[in-house]
């Protein structure tokens, strides 16, 4: 089935891929005894590449689920608003 | 050599290991052509997850390292102390 | 003109002017020389009334600017949903 | 009585002081029905604002009233220690 990413589904996986990588590089630096800060630098790091991946998925949604829901009208263009939305949310909140 | 979160050492590295098997679950819901909002709302698991952690490492090293280099004084604290409010700022604003 | 918010504006304003009071409060605390602690609590609370207006102006806008643009169909909802993802990612980055 | 804060109570005050001006700025974007995007703009501004506050109070309080518990030892320094621990939660959550 075709989805919001399905145009990007691999550089999706990619940056996942990534992801995945800078986790286990967090686990390395702790069983190493890392300095502290050096691990809090590599999470917000993390962190940061996770909301991007996020913005991508959310941004994509828009442009394609939202927007076609939209387009062809009926009661689910405002299903996908109010789902987007609480999903905005809890980007933000996160 | 002991760091901030060696008494939490195996605590941190279950957090990671629960972290790696999520972002390796949004690849599985990525490959699997998942619903955005499903993979969004992982997503921003995640991302919490991740925060905890840095929360985590962050007050391990003010009770105990930036702890430490206060009590015994000397230019180490103000570098400590500096080096932490760093730190803090990446994490609020990742 | 009408906006995203014209059904909410008094609601909005009356969010802002409580936001206002919230800073002015901040002010009187400072100059009464408040423990830091306590002066941190309520920017936090501050910052969260904030952010709460920004997902209900993005959540009207969406509903309405966005909806009609892309219901209204040519290059206009292409150039909506781009600034929406702008926006929101102003948003997560603040 | 001293604060953390009490070298820079000027600078802060006249960041509140903007950061008011800032979201007065706002009731009048909204009374003159101003484009949401725009208001948005102006609300992601006032936010960073106040996260910037927010992180000067930190940084202060940090460099006088933990150095200074943790510096003359005893109970009070656990309880600093922990109280800052909280308010970064709070901050990096907000």
């Amino acid at each position: 089935m075709r989805r919001g990413y399905s145009d990007h589904k691999q550089e999706v996986q990619k940056r996942l891929r990534r992801i995945e990588g800078q986790i286990r590089g967090l686990q390395r630096m702790v069983e190493e005894d890392t300095y502290c800060i050096d691990v809090l630098t590599q999470v917000a790091a993390a962190t940061k590449a996770l909301q991007s991946v996020a913005l991508e998925l959310l941004g994509d949604h828009l442009a394609h689920c939202v927007h076609d829901a939209v387009a062809e009208g009926g009661a689910e263009a405002d299903v996908k608003i109010r789902e987007a939305q609480a999903a905005i949310e809890r980007l933000v909140r996160s």
